[in-house]
């Protein structure tokens, strides 16, 4: 086993918190410093989560020193008994913990703002180990700090995000760019990544289609991820490695060509946020009709800042009284073919779109389970129609795996593909 | 610092990919595995997440080797040659990588079951170091499989939920237990849990409230975790030392006692579920009115299986014409007070009462930002109805921070909180 030649350029992440063994949270801290570092030439190769034991995060330093040139650690800084990370730093490095002035000062200027001074375990947020920088805090009480330790740079960090996010802005990257200004010069370049999300095409389809798209002497990763919400093709290149002039930009292009409208959106852009670019830019309204979904496809539309441009209201009909009065689905539909049924899908979309003059309305209806399914009808059967004011209401009928959480993700998801492919057609057709 | 001194009832996680590193998805198998493993009595204590680099997965491995007696691998045993999990035991462990009857027939057996016959990458995945025990994959084609090297079992698993699942319980916890067998016999007790999720109180406060409540002798740790829903407090026993009989219960009973009606929720409970108890045992029926949560509410109240039958349906009414036209909101009153207004979102849920004749009808108005804001309205500033069809709708103003996301995150969770807190107190009547 080689170990990293150059650990300089390779980071690590700690987060610490026994909650974090056991609460089920996405490390959304990590991910922020990855994309942060990797803007500056830094891949975060590793990542450790650890819970508040002393001991424990000692051990996890020691490993994370020996593997990686720069250590961000988040949490463990707050103002309780449990928060151990400034003892563990000191203890492993064997400095000394002591109040530094900067750090108290800072933390009372913030409080002093809110009317407040520290408290006792506030005042133990200023115990800063000896050597280290202190790193300001500009959101909340707890400063951080950066010391380097046998040739590696750790830095901790409160694990609040806003506070994370604003330190590692104002405070880590240009601390970090310092330190390393030398090898900068020598010309190492960032670390790229695209990323493409795909929906509607299973994982092994995506793989055979991108069949000996990336070569070995690339030095650029292809990475598959499948999800309930589709399947995330990246590439990103080898830190440390020169990459040859435009060749992320040309296997981009391939990567486009191979998969084509199956990619609905790159980078950090979301489907709803190019469903609601699209409505933006041909001036069009929409409402949605929904009932196993249960409102998930309006919430993930207005998660879009300025989304009330577009989106008029949406109908969350549950019940089948619901269907009829909301948005005038015929009560002998509903008996003649079942709620779940392209016809009372086909209904509730036109119902949507006349009643509200939008336009282009949107239903889902199916059965999310576990309970609810019959003979003819399963768990995971769901339809959707889309009605754009044209002759008819467009419908498909989809039959979803997994759980009653994964089938309404995957309806969501199917529902807003849906109206995106529609909007790219109209678009053609302007 | 002194190591772990007995490593045999420590476990790590070590979740291999890439994708991990940059992808933003929560580690639900890590979870599923310390939920598993802490219910033997084996604490989950360290997890670390590698990229597919083999070297990268090596320097892991080694390190949880020294501080772990258990380690339980997911992800890498992939047909492609992205996969490395296989090569990197190998090379740590100096086992030879051999194709395995055992390992070829099930995969052959699973295959066939769908019509198909392995093909070369899959062919790769019945490659199994020498001495290691294969665990057969009852849902997918990848076997998994377990070997000590250096006092520590090693377990690897296939990255994909439902398979990583069955197998842990299929063949990891009784591999385990049988491994154990003996020092369970010494009377060992298993891993205990318990969770209060509270909503409303700041985390300083809750940690005021909790003062004193854990003492160092005790063998139990406290634990505070605030996000956009709450602040979580947890009660966890230290696997490796005995507990006193009735010590968790009677912290248990304390902390109930402590923070009374803020705790909504125990355990794996969520709001929506202690809601919908709630709403069944009263057999009450609820219609939400949503305008800056835009159907979260009403998606996380029909999270809940069997929700159909209390759930009648839910309007986003993202426009004034919406709240005018479904809930026949006066256009006067938005006119005069504006749409965020508490007299908008008390006509808000008496409409939706009325025209449904739930028992009780709940809205939401405000403003999620970044944009909307006004000079006496900023963003933030949410108000929430509640119409149990008393004299009076009851409302109540709420301010906000945060961004767009978490803004209307808290929103939802305090308009359910507050029907949580209604059904309390009707249930107290009844």
């Amino acid at each position: 086993m080689r170990p990293p030649k150059d650990r300089s350029f390779i980071a690590e992440t700690i987060a610490i918190g026994s909650e974090l063994l056991i609460g089920g949270r996405s490390d959304s801290n990590s991910l922020f410093i990855t994309d942060a570092l990797g803007a500056i030439g830094i891949a975060v190769r590793f990542k450790s989560i650890v819970g508040d034991d002393q001991s424990d995060i000692a051990t996890v330093l020691k490993a994370a020193c020996s593997r990686a040139g720069i250590v961000i650690l988040t949490g463990g800084l707050g103002p309780t008994v449990d928060d151990r990370t400034r003892e563990a730093i000191a203890a492993v490095t064997g400095a000394r913990l002591a109040h530094r002035k900067e750090a108290l000062e800072g933390m009372k200027t913030r409080l002093a703002q809110w009317g407040r001074i520290p408290n006792k375990g506030q005042l133990r947020q200023a115990l800063i180990p000896s050597q280290a920088i202190v790193l300001p805090n500009p959101v909340g009480s707890a400063p951080g700090f950066a010391l380097v330790w046998r040739g590696t740079h750790f830095i901790a960090l409160p694990g609040v995000p806003a506070e994370m996010r604003a330190m590692v802005q104002q405070s880590v990257i240009p601390y970090v760019i310092s330190q390393y200004e030398h090898s900068k010069r020598q010309g190492r370049q960032p670390v790229m990544r695209m990323m493409f999300h795909t929906w509607g095409m299973p994982e092994a389809d995506v793989d055979a289609k991108l069949k000996g798209l990336v070569t070995k002497r690339m030095s650029i990763a292809l990475g598959l991820l499948a999800s309930p919400t589709g399947v995330l093709v990246s590439l990103t290149t080898e830190g440390e490695r020169a990459l040859k002039e435009g060749t992320l930009t040309s296997l981009a292009e391939e990567v486009r060509a191979r998969l084509g409208e199956w990619i609905y959106a790159e980078g950090q852009d979301t489907m709803e946020e190019v469903v609601g670019r699209l409505l933006l830019k041909q001036g069009r309204t929409v409402a949605v009709a929904e009932s196993c979904t249960g409102g998930l496809i309006a919430y993930r539309l207005t998660q879009v800042p300025g989304s009330s441009v577009y989106v008029d209201r949406a109908a969350v009909c549950y019940s089948n009284q619901a269907k009829i009065e909301m948005l005038g689905v015929p009560a002998k539909l509903v008996y003649d073919y079942g709620a779940v049924s392209r016809e009372v899908a086909a209904a509730m979309a036109k119902g949507m779109r006349e009643r509200t003059g939008v336009s282009v309305a949107l239903s889902v209806t199916g059965i999310a389970g576990p309970g609810g399914a019959t003979e003819t009808k399963p768990v995971g059967l769901v339809y959707i129609g889309l009605d754009g004011g044209g002759d008819e209401v467009i419908t498909r009928e989809f039959r979803f795996h997994g759980d009653r959480s994964v089938i309404r993700q995957r309806a969501v998801q199917a529902a807003l593909d849906m109206l995106r492919r529609w909007l790219l057609i109209k678009k053609g057709n302007a």
